[in-house]
């Protein structure tokens, strides 16, 4: 425990798990660090989550609201959810259980920009957090923290929060002290200042994170591991996806639009992305850079294989090998990798200086390349917006990945009109499924439609989707974006109908 | 002419109108300055409508494609349209003839983000502009420019155009030199740089604008003046709409959470602009700025009477009176004004760095709060997005402003479903119509949608909402954002067949 701290208060207010959740009240709002599952408290959201469950077993009302990076693991967002612990959550969610509840509408869900939390919260716009929890590797003699594999809102949290909460989490390797990067420079308008950083991996801040010694309540110690999730192992769908992108950049390099190093790439997770960057991996691009919200398994192994010179997000979202590599090389990523507030990693100002290559995966297109990033039939969240329209609009190339149909063909990514949109057409330059891809760059929209029904989507569909284009033609109001709104929504309803969008 | 001309290669290359029209061909990409119906080439478009015209009345095709600033004048887009001579419009139209022309299929149209035009231009997204026409109101003896009335897209499109025609009018004030802040800092990434802009007043760059003479083409002169439209009183509905807004920002400061005077204003133009813009000169709130993309009638009141210090834009949108007092007045309004390319102007990084209060119209939102403001029934294009996306969701506060009925009651501003989208729910904080403000700060979807419902929608349609909404609930796949499907486009469907969104 010594060893991880170093400074007299904080040993001072050490205590259990239970005893630091005994501090939260029914109603308090609470900001947690955390970022697509690492980095997040453990202890003390489990053991609330427990006060909870007793609470609600007396017939006591018990309920917080809660504020975070971005996704947590199974001990917060999962406990509390199983709990019906939580009646309201900002800004982003991945965990099941806490699905279930926004869903079924017993849990409030505000899917939020994350770039944009932090700015929010200091505006008040959330309220004042009562409590902070906050992970961390190790404390300093002058108390200052180590975070651990996210640094999220963490810096804001601490600064508005009443009372904070320490959580040292010894699995985490206090190698990582070096990792982060957190700018003092951020001032509430009108007193805002350029952010000095052109470079993804310039150092433009602190090591670690100061907090206000009278505000904190407690310290508790845990070893819990991060929630890392299994490698998507990419198939046969998302390589094919991986091939028309290579392709797509090997073209925009040789008509000198993109330079050979391309530029800093921006990517989501799963198995596609794990394909784009496998793909990347054993490319010809050499000297390639990173500037993301996360780092996964194909961006670490980049770096290992040193096709990838630097990579900057605000957190990790690995599998378990993968984390353990981080753990175990704690010295060499360190140098590498720069973790840093998500208001500065998904900074608009910075996607658009570097000029962010974005790739992100989508829900569904229309046929004009409006994009679906959320909402499953337009009302049933999946996971939420996150990064994605922080990176999109501001990007110098924007691609949306996909496969073209998805529930073994009984839904197609590419349909008439969205029941919800998330990035509007203006922000879509460029979408790729397995069945080709869709420069839509320069085009009007009945360009960009002839454009996704002939590249993108899947042969099943085509004729559906022609069929709605040429009957739009004929019936719209106006031919800028043609539409015959009685049919723009029938695919999605048959599909809750009858579990199929195929008539 | 050579008090506006010092420089012997403009002097040499003085052509008439036609001869300059000459030069152009079917096919040809044209780049023009403008925006708003200011600073935009007058002489030689209208010479290329009637040559336009004339091979048209051969039997000869021809037409082509046109980029500009923003929206221009009847001498440009209106005559170009009447001539049926633009393929392909691109980024923003006002002119009616225009809409029509795009309306009915016969120009494609591609509504882009103002602020992202210049860097799409440069990657080469619309094709390299054969001919720039410019306009300017004098020519320096080392041949740099002092533009007109904007700034828009300049420098772009004299830096990438082939040959470039410049149009030196004598209606403008030559002493508005001074007035223009041209920054040259842009640079293609990975080599872009932080703009060294930290208060909405401050000066980065160059008053004039160098150009590459050995693709000056021609030099045109000609005395017409801008496209002026009247100054849109306010009626009863936009002083209400106004005393919300004021009402609101008096709250905000007592709350502390706006500064005394506020923070940089971005406004629309039109009546209820108009409104707020004289709610604010007669106000207690002292100091105020601008940051915009255009300044209007109000804004200039403003700078007369010392409420507002100083307003910067890329161009002027003005009533003839208004225009006049620019005229008469270029000393004092040089030293109050700075006229910046709309790549600055709308520049997400500025606009969240000075904090912006951002304020736009809208056609129409639904009751979450996601914002239509572009096209009709989802088809029928009205103007453009122009800065509203750039600004919206950067902006430290973004606000709506619309009246909460058209059409004299037949179509409510506020709906189940959009037909097209926008501005996400995200980037819409705070709504306004003449019944109320709903400030949306926080909300989740279904606590936005009973704000909207309560507080912004007319009585007469509260009901038809209320039921939507019931009904939603009631069937919805998902209660994140409840949604019923074969209900949620029917009042448009309705409007399209009876000409009223009323049962």
């Amino acid at each position: 425990m010594k060893n991880r701290i170093q400074n007299q208060t904080f040993l001072d207010r050490i205590m259990t798990a239970d005893d630091a959740a005994a501090m939260i009240r029914n109603g308090d709002i609470i900001a947690t660090s955390g970022f697509t599952g690492a980095g997040y408290p453990k202890a003390v959201p489990e053991a609330l989550a427990q006060r909870i469950e007793t609470a609600h077993a007396a017939g006591d009302p018990f309920t917080v609201r809660l504020l975070t990076g971005a996704s947590t693991g199974p001990q917060l967002d999962g406990a509390l959810a199983k709990a019906n612990g939580v009646a309201f959550r900002c800004p982003y969610n991945g965990d099941a259980t806490m699905r279930t509840r926004i869903n079924e509408g017993s849990t409030l869900y505000l899917d939020t920009h994350l770039g944009q939390v932090a700015q929010k919260a200091r505006q008040g716009q959330f309220g004042k957090p009562d409590v902070a929890i906050i992970e961390a590797v190790a404390v300093s003699a002058d108390g200052t923290l180590t975070l651990s594999s996210s640094v999220g809102n963490t810096p804001t949290w601490a600064q508005i929060a009443d009372k904070i909460i320490i959580e040292i989490n010894t699995w985490q390797n206090p190698e990582l002290a070096g990792i982060h990067d957190i700018w003092g420079g951020i001032r509430t308008p009108p007193n805002g200042q350029a952010i000095p950083l052109i470079r993804p991996g310039d150092r433009i801040g602190s090591g670690t994170l100061s907090i206000d010694l009278d505000r904190l309540a407690a310290v508790v110690m845990t070893d819990e591991a991060d929630r890392n999730a299994p490698f998507a192992e990419p198939d046969g769908i998302a390589r094919q996806i991986a091939g028309h992108v290579m392709e797509f950049f090997a073209h925009e390099v040789k008509q000198g639009r993109l330079p050979p190093s391309l530029l800093p790439l921006q990517s989501g997770v799963g198995n596609i992305a794990n394909a784009v960057l496998e793909g990347l991996n054993s490319s010809q691009f050499e000297n390639l850079t990173g500037f993301s919200e996360v780092i996964q398994d194909g961006m670490l192994s980049m770096l290992e294989s040193g096709r990838m010179t630097v990579a900057s997000a605000s957190s990790f979202s690995l599998s378990p090998e993968a984390a353990q590599r981080i753990n175990d090389n704690a010295t060499f990523f360190r140098q590498k990798i720069v973790l840093r507030q998500q208001e500065i990693s998904n900074s608009p100002e910075l996607i658009r200086r570097l000029g962010i290559i974005a790739m992100n995966g989508m829900i569904e297109a229309d046929i004009y390349g409006n994009v679906n990033s959320t909402c499953i039939m337009g009302s049933r969240i999946q996971n939420g917006i996150g990064g994605s329209g922080d990176f999109a609009r501001n990007a110098f190339l924007s691609l949306f990945v996909t496969p073209s149909t998805a529930k073994g063909g009984k839904i197609s990514a590419f349909v008439p009109m969205l029941p919800h949109t998330d990035h509007i057409l203006q922000d879509v330059q460029i979408i790729v499924s397995e069945q080709g891809l869709a420069d839509l760059r320069g085009l009007a929209p009945v360009e960009r439609a002839r454009a996704i029904i002939s590249k993108c989507a899947h042969p099943d569909f085509r004729p559906q989707l022609q069929d709605y284009f040429d009957q739009a033609r004929q019936h719209s109001f106006g031919q800028h974006i043609p539409q015959h709104l009685p049919a723009a929504l029938a695919w999605h309803q048959r599909y809750i109908e009858t579990g199929s969008m195929t008539g």
